[in-house]
């Protein structure tokens, strides 16, 4: 049954596959008014490509944007967005061969199991290129963010590849800048070198890695989340659960909550510049489903990417015992592939939050 | 706006306050014609009470069900499911004292953050005390779940509370049997009698404890889940950080997977008795977002409860600088108490999505 | 699968049957803040009984109404609004013949049809008693109506009862004053005795009538309506056509603009009072589903209701052919019944209409 | 906020703007394995163009569909389907002067109270072109609709245009081969030849005409439709209100059962080659909401169109008094245009039952 739509004021339905045609989304619930141009778009869709080869795919992706409807003179009209991008480089024959066995970690069987067949070219739409529609729609959503929340600030950063952390000593300093100038989107440029170089080892081997990236939302609007269902931190976790190769996501002290005591954990309230804060911020921004105010910090584990080169025992289609040897153009490391995609996710879940609390809201408050 | 609902083929809506006349659960979308009595309900919500004092609350909760429409003659009717429980213990004057005050970790600032005022009687439906809609709804989603699954099995255990963690050796044997004779829910009988002795100096202390509860989907169906939002990890994720008190929420290898190599992680085939399934199950049974048929693991991050005796640094509404020391019956650790809620909200959440994947499927597979 | 819940910012579930325990409503995504007692749900419920034995049934519906959660001190607090009354006069006795036979124009084939089953008690939630949870969160939704849109009135009225038309021409007068002191709500108070004495013959020949009410929306907020699927004509057409024994409905002139040109049909603008308005309403209030701030106007056309005395020729749950006269306390004519309940769901379109366009406006704006 | 979506398991999400450079719709929910080609959709979508100048516009419309996800080897993957047709014919110099001012009968005030601004060339989404997007989604509803249920049809005719009605005799022999061959979708070619008169006497005028059509389902599939608010005529109502133009709904003896007795209107149950059946068919199909197999019956009554070549008086965005002659080409009657839409609207609700009701039986039935 229908599944490739998020929202519920602000609608995001995504199409495509990989290897056909085109890919695309309809964005609905928009507001009319709000000024976007073509650049706006295209720019988040380029900022998705891969800054170097150790930092990512060598694949040459020249997606270029097409506004379809919805933008009239500048400004957004109310109506549905419909935006796609065309497949240029297809190279199926690449693929063709995959036909007829599964890929350990890949989506293959699921989709056989699920739906009898599947469109094996590039993992059909279990593919990572699906997200640039999410890319797209995450766009529109930053600049209607802008619009009604101008100091809200959506980042997300490398903290983790393979055993190697960054260190956490500069995140006062974290900005969009520092960030998107660095191959790997890591604060720690110490770490990003021992990065770099773990992932280019792991490459040579045919192998892949994972890691972890955190995003934080600097500023955002209070009051966002609906009890009890549709909590802030419930949506946001689905969204991002929605990406492919996600494996956790959690907020604030995540994890590490399950070691402290109540009195550590807690965030006492005080005064700061005539408004109520918190002290600390172990909560990470939501209590009881909504945002404080504080700045919302989750963290997302990402497993590293299913398609190796090495030697690798798996089944066919004929459920006979085989091997596979993954060839092609691959990602050794997907991580900072996954923070603009992360970024967007988070962007449209808090856009339709914030349009759903502006009509909730009553007209007195 | 509307956030009291979840699920979309089978429809899940919760009401009532922690200390209002009643609680309750409307279940839209039960398929008619199955079997289910009063007794199903009320065991799953006599299992949601605290086994010892040191588990979990002193209070005494006496919840007994009511079923008010869409169950005629033994048998479900297709027509929505009311149920409902009385509020009988309500002792408001021991929360009084906390209207005008904001509790550290707790909703209040959030929720007159957002709505402009609160029903501050107990945390109103911020409170813990709404979770018991949610295993009434639990319990018919395990009888739907039975009819048509037979082999499938939901159980959460504990697997850390505060520092101490439960061994995995005895995995192997976790059944429910074993579970709810633990008076933690714990495999590990050694691990569980220092967990209790941390629990009772804690609560002496007046301070509180988080922990770690894992919930695993034994022969769960295969093919569930909906490409490319409401993918079965997605929604999982989504209604269990649902939960009051969730800080985390990882499938499989979780967080660990983010030092791994794609060798490692990678689950390869092999046939058993004429079926593919994998040889390890580093991915905790989703692929793509849809169950292969593996076991589904997730591990779940409870924070430790706000409300602790301790004397803490507060605001009032006044926004004036106070202290608050909490009085009253509080538990100092819930992670047990989770458990049949987070069986629940996975129970819901495995029934709508096999609901939904008999919409989907074609007339001829 | 689930369909027992209708809006989407303000979204209304009702559940019960006629003979069970209770019947109820639980309205979710209502605004905090609105300002609600008891009695003003009360004073609708009440209104919704048969005001003459001519003009309703002859039962004695107490129906008491019990608010279980979402109000505090007297005002909604945007949590979840459950509310049920009690079944008090079952007399399941008078029903128990009808079990295994089908009677003709009732639901009873179709239940057994889809369900496999059916609760045979006074049709179960197939009855016009389900209606009672639409009355009662129509209630609440006028008061929020009343609270953005201080001079927005809905107001039914029956046109034709039979072959038996009201004359139009002292529509200028109509109030809600007039209408509930009208036994059959009815504006001609001429009409209104042949349409009582056509009723009065009908029920001593053991026959029903049908009839035609209009709902009118003065002062309606302007610019409600969301293209292309969800137009405010839309969704007050599916909101109406869901309440039992509808069969038609339209706007403006209805089906009259079949046989209308064009320079007859479009309403010409003007200037009155600094506004634009219209010199003619053929419309009915609405241009490409939004909301003009013209009077809406809908037409709505009612079956006689099926529960009849006189014998009937039908089929038994044995599939043989057999008879049927229905006993008991059966209304000859619903018209005026359906009225309040047609206003509710009005109101209640009006009102998730109202939330929503609220959610979509630009800041600006 | 989002309103460009109709379905729930099957949802249809159309975009697009009459004088954009393309419109299009995404098909969520299709089962997988439909065998679906491009034929099929183009067939349909050429079916919607005017088969003579007086029974419908002059334009000439070259609408090629282009297929860009979703289908894979002539099969439905389960994927979204996204398809599109590039507008070719803009001309937007024939609607520039219809900036400053707002049509009578056209929706161009209520978009500007709406949205603050709009899309004026040719009606932006408002137009009548955006069915083509509902055209196209229809042709996969058809198609899905064979592979579950190959005897049900859906056919829709011309029964009035102005005062001139079709005779009914004939209706017994309605199919869709003598439908289509018909310049007006008239069953009856007396009444054609009048209707054509007229349509050209009104066109020669500057005029336009309304008119009435009927849609009937032959053979549906019993037990569509949910209690108690997605009644299946409920749903069928609001899919037909959604098109542009639509002024009345009803079903079965629709208006004329105001004036009728219950035992006039109560259809007798009797069994016919081992089935139950109705003797009559007055309900038009539908009891309760849910379908029994009976054919249902819709009328729809259709306004005359608003463009017109008359002077009217009007208002223009500058709060002044003017006059408008809309220049170009319009239709003076669009209801045999209506048909196909009319028929893909209830082809799509259909399908979208079909499937709820799949995921909602009980195994065991």
């Amino acid at each position: 049954m229908a599944g490739n739509s998020i929202g519920t004021v602000f609608k995001v339905t995504t199409w495509g596959e990989s290897h056909g045609p085109a890919l695309g989304v309809v964005i609905d619930g928009c507001p009319a008014g709000i000024e976007i141009g073509i650049k706006d778009i295209q720019r988040e869709v380029d900022a998705r490509k891969p800054q170097t080869e150790s930092g990512g795919t060598a694949r040459k992706e020249e997606d270029i944007v097409e506004i379809l409807s919805g933008i009239f003179e500048g400004k957004t009209t109310g109506m549905p967005i419909s935006i796609m991008v065309k497949n240029k480089d297809h190279r199926s024959e690449d693929y063709g061969d995959l036909k007829d066995v599964y890929r350990p970690g890949h989506a293959d069987y699921a989709y056989d199991l699920k739906y009898g067949f599947r469109d094996y070219r590039g993992g059909g739409r279990a593919s990572g290129r699906e997200t640039v529609s999410r890319v797209i729609a995450g766009a529109i959503a930053k600049k209607i963010l802008t619009s009604f929340a101008p100091t809200c600030v959506i980042i997300g950063h490398t903290v983790q590849i393979g055993e190697i952390e960054a260190s956490r000593t500069n995140l006062v300093a974290l900005d969009s800048k520092t960030i998107t100038s660095s191959p790997l989107r890591c604060i720690d440029p110490e770490a990003t070198e021992k990065m770099l170089a773990l992932i280019e080892k792991t490459k040579n081997e045919g192998d892949s890695i994972g890691g972890m990236i955190e995003v934080r939302i600097q500023n955002p609007p209070q009051g966002l989340g609906e009890p009890v269902f549709d909590k802030l931190n419930a949506d946001l976790a689905k969204a991002i659960f929605s990406i492919p190769a996600i494996k956790g996501v959690s907020f604030g002290e995540g994890f590490h909550a399950a070691a402290m005591h109540g009195s550590e954990h807690n965030d006492n309230y005080k005064m700061r510049n005539g408004n109520i804060v918190t002290e600390t911020n172990h909560a990470g921004g939501i209590l009881g489903g909504i945002s404080t105010g504080e700045e919302i910090v989750i963290q997302i584990a990402i497993k590293p990417p299913s398609s190796i080169g090495k030697k690798q025992e798996t089944i066919g289609i004929d459920e006979k015992q085989t091997t596979i040897e993954i060839k092609g153009r691959h990602d050794a490391c997907i991580v900072p592939r996954i923070i603009p995609v992360a970024e967007s996710m988070t962007a449209i879940t808090l856009v339709d939050h914030l349009l759903r609390q502006r009509a909730g809201q009553h007209i007195l408050t």
